[in-house]
């Protein structure tokens, strides 16, 4: 009992954690864009965030957590349990780690951020109300059906090797970053970003808010990483900690290191992504790694940031925060590493993560593609070029977000 | 022990959460002002938190906490209790929740929260050295005296079925709200928010800062609602978290979607304003509450929230921050809905719901009348017309909140 | 175990609190200063943040508790531990209250916060890459050697009547606090600000950050006192929490009412570094002291505070963010103060801190002194005249903060 009390704790504190990492998403992505889509980028942050987790009441949590499935697809029903067993008092027959309450919560919390990451890649082109849409289907449906291949013990899980993603590099980083890929194609760049066949740089409005969304989000991350332990395992949890922020450490500053040598220049935006990078990379094995492990892997995340967001660009693929570098090509680096580095390291681990990245593209694509081009075919997913130009909180929201400030037209 | 250092462990977090809430009610007023009175409601803010404190230690812990007494008065004298016992170690024997220095802090966080609801319906023309008057005395005082009716133990808590508050729809939220009505009235609107008989809206001057404000205090009120448990029980706390972020939810999208259809309009600040009515409405049952009761209280609070912002402005009431609909018709509410939903819902439990409203009505009204109607006839407690058209910060402070911006004037 | 389980929840939560600080200290210090160096100092910040941890791991937390040593230096070797016992498991027999990696975690986030203060007093003229050179040595090599006098059992644990500093007003703030004024004294003030012998205010350009910087401190410092109980001992850390509130309350209404009789003037900045030196006084002694010692402590601390500041501008010193007075006034204060009203206080007591608070003098003034010294005289340390007029950010970073608002000149 005491040790359930315990456990407990730690898991409910975890969760209001993962919870408030929806502040770091909301200010990191305003403060990356243009002042004129401020209201429209927090109010689809606090959209996913409510509807998200009234959808994992309803049915996410029971479609990641099936019970006994077939590996590919199982339901356990609408809605939650009753709080109360048949005599009355409250149920804690559930975990010797945390409650049902508790399981169902934290979960939730990780629900919402597949979304949320999508949110920032099509910033400020995107139409408000299919977007709503797709992020109810992803996030009450899919997302949790591809949950449940790994952590609901689907058929990642009952590999020889099992697939082994820790925190979510791949269920939910890598989830929310195939989507915005996806979602980048296919609404084209902002206009203005890439002109005459050159590379412009749209900047943020806002860097200070940037810069505490990154540490709010690294303080969420204890909780993320920290949680996924899914007990206060004094060992665990705290080597947990060490190698998460050993690993934002080592990507933030090698992320600027690199910068500063490619562009001569001390890039703050770099900076802040490495560490973004670095904490995406090591979630999925930060409760297997040593201090030195977490060290590389953040490092070679920092890099890859760099180069990853070089590259996007030269693809024409216009991703304002950012998101996919972070969230889609650190978790696939993330997810492999866990076969370099981690605990089973070597070929039969390696070939597993192998398969989970792969598994997790090819749902996370072929769904949101279908979505999103449906939606795109029918109600349209872009903005008209006049709300564009003007902003999207003028048009789709009647409000300004600074009305007493005095601000530059781009 | 053992048990008690967790029960501690947790109740100590939820202090913290809830002294983080005034950031987020910080953030909140004044991202829904103008920027020329920011600098003034900040000063508002942080002389509340302190001054709160420190006169919760010297009267308000024991006015609130009186141990026997006649069930409407009584106090135990001034100041703490010494931390150690007569062989000079720390006093543990409390309480098998928490120590005696958790629960004052605790407790004391709590109690310049209602200080705090009634700084944002005030805001951008209250005279500030009344405002500080009022605050030393309502804090200090009233709250605790009235505290002391159900929490001290007192005569509502010993009714046949005893009024139930589990965390503060009315105790907190309505004691603010309620002197947030009285001063509204007494002060009168901004000047020109009613003009030609016409409702004006007066923009707030930071949307991002409001936002920040409502996801902090919703974190916040992780601890508000999971430490009035008083105790780190699994299940309750648990029960707590999910049933106080469901109904922040369904508020939120049910206030959003109510607003779309009224409005026409994606309005992000109903969106937030419903997620505050959810809270409020949950926080007196949040503890009883299954999650399908506790998404349809949140949903009854949301749609409140838009019906109450809209007749409170035809009512000629100017309350720029929405505390009356927030803090006093969703907290009301609330605590009617323990009657409805709750563990003892039913006609005596509904009907010791309504005395409990009742009674805080008429403490709450009578004494913040006599208060502010004192100091509005002896110093006054609106500020000139030319310092509300130039603004507080100026004139009160000679400050500039944002001196490097340029600035609108209005 | 359960013990341990419970200790180590305690200490990573305030782990993280500890960290958080670090966005409290960043949103301090831009709010403060103009925005043309805003992108500057948030660079600054997060590299601190970042190179600190990972110079905490490679020698930092080697060099402050190397064991057995002669009391003034000694190092246990490069790198962390492996997480490992030889049998494969993690090794837990360390410490009763927390785990190797939730020790070294909670002492990193100190280490970083050293630098961080002087991050601020040096703030709108420094050259970033000299003083990125001033971090390394002063994080990585000078706060883990002073540390180990104290806390790693050096020679002022050793005293007859050892030096006490619980939770670093010494260690920690005074350690910033006197390399902050080395500092200060070598670079020179800032252009404008002493003209004609007249001292000028530069008006911080976002006081609703500074405002949550000071908030988010007083939070983080939940964790940086709690902590330092290093374990959940019930009593403790709750009356830890209880007169570092106490404090920081005190701290900033004496502040503030001193600035209105002194300045005629409700004067928030004053408030807030009052709340700060309230934090900075109670540090040392915050397991020892009653309530109302904490409270004459805070306030002595908040009067400090008000003369402190305007007696540095008296001396010409330039301290953008009055690093000097917060951190190392009140710290001098507070450490002293433990004398006076600690558990030991008494001649022997006070003595014994004043040879602690003489012996942090001279190993940070000499330290400091040689390293800015030697990098004044090479690379130089403060930037040109025209960059310091247009901004760091435009010449160190080629970024705005706020492209997207218009700004005044100055």
């Amino acid at each position: 009992m005491e040790l359930l009390t315990i456990n407990n704790v730690w898991m409910m504190i975890c969760t209001a954690l993962v919870f408030f990492m929806h502040l770091g998403f909301s200010l990191l992505e305003i403060g990356l864009t243009r002042q004129k889509n401020t209201i429209n980028i927090l109010f689809k942050n606090i959209f996913i965030i409510t509807i998200g987790l009234l959808l994992y009441a309803v049915v996410g949590f029971n479609l990641m957590y099936p019970g006994d499935f077939n590996g590919f697809l199982g339901f356990a029903g609408f809605g939650l349990d009753s709080p109360l067993t048949t005599d009355g008092t409250l149920n804690l027959a559930y975990n010797e780690g945390y409650t049902y309450w508790t399981d169902f919560l934290f979960q939730g919390m990780f629900a919402a951020t597949a979304a949320t990451i999508v949110s920032g890649a099509v910033a400020e082109r995107v139409k408000i109300g299919p977007f709503m849409i797709f992020v109810i289907l992803y996030v009450g449906i899919i997302y949790p059906i591809a949950g449940s291949w790994k952590w609901g013990g689907g058929f990642l899980q009952q590999l020889e090797t099992p697939f082994y993603d820790f925190a979510g590099s791949t269920l939910v980083h890598s989830v929310g970053g195939w989507a915005a890929l996806v979602a980048v194609c296919l609404l084209g760049a902002r206009i203005g970003k890439f002109k005459d066949g050159k590379i412009q740089a749209i900047p943020g409005h806002n860097i200070p808010l940037a810069t505490a969304g990154v540490l709010i989000l690294w303080l969420g991350w204890f909780g993320f990483n920290g949680g996924s332990v899914l007990s206060a395992d004094p060992g665990l949890t705290s080597l947990t900690l060490v190698t998460t922020s050993l690993a934002a450490a080592s990507g933030g500053v090698i992320a600027s290191l690199v910068a500063a040598i490619k562009f001569k220049n001390l890039d703050l935006t770099m900076f802040l992504n490495g560490i973004l990078g670095g904490l995406v990379g090591i979630t999925a094995g930060a409760d297997q790694m040593s201090p030195t492990d977490a060290i590389i892997i953040g490092a070679v995340a920092g890099a890859i940031i760099v180069f990853a967001v070089s590259f996007i660009d030269r693809l024409k693929l216009d991703d304002p925060v950012g998101a996919i570098a972070v969230h889609l090509v650190c978790g696939i680096w993330g997810t492999l590493a866990v076969g370099v580095f981690g605990n089973l390291a070597g070929g039969p681990q390696f070939l597993s993560q192998l398969i989970g990245v792969t598994s997790y593209a090819l749902i996370c694509i072929f769904s949101s593609f279908v979505i999103l081009f449906i939606l795109k075919k029918t109600v349209g997913i872009r903005v008209s070029e006049i709300e564009e130009i003007e902003g999207l909180d003028a048009h789709e929201h009647g409000m300004d977000a600074y009305p007493d400030f005095r601000l530059n037209e781009h």
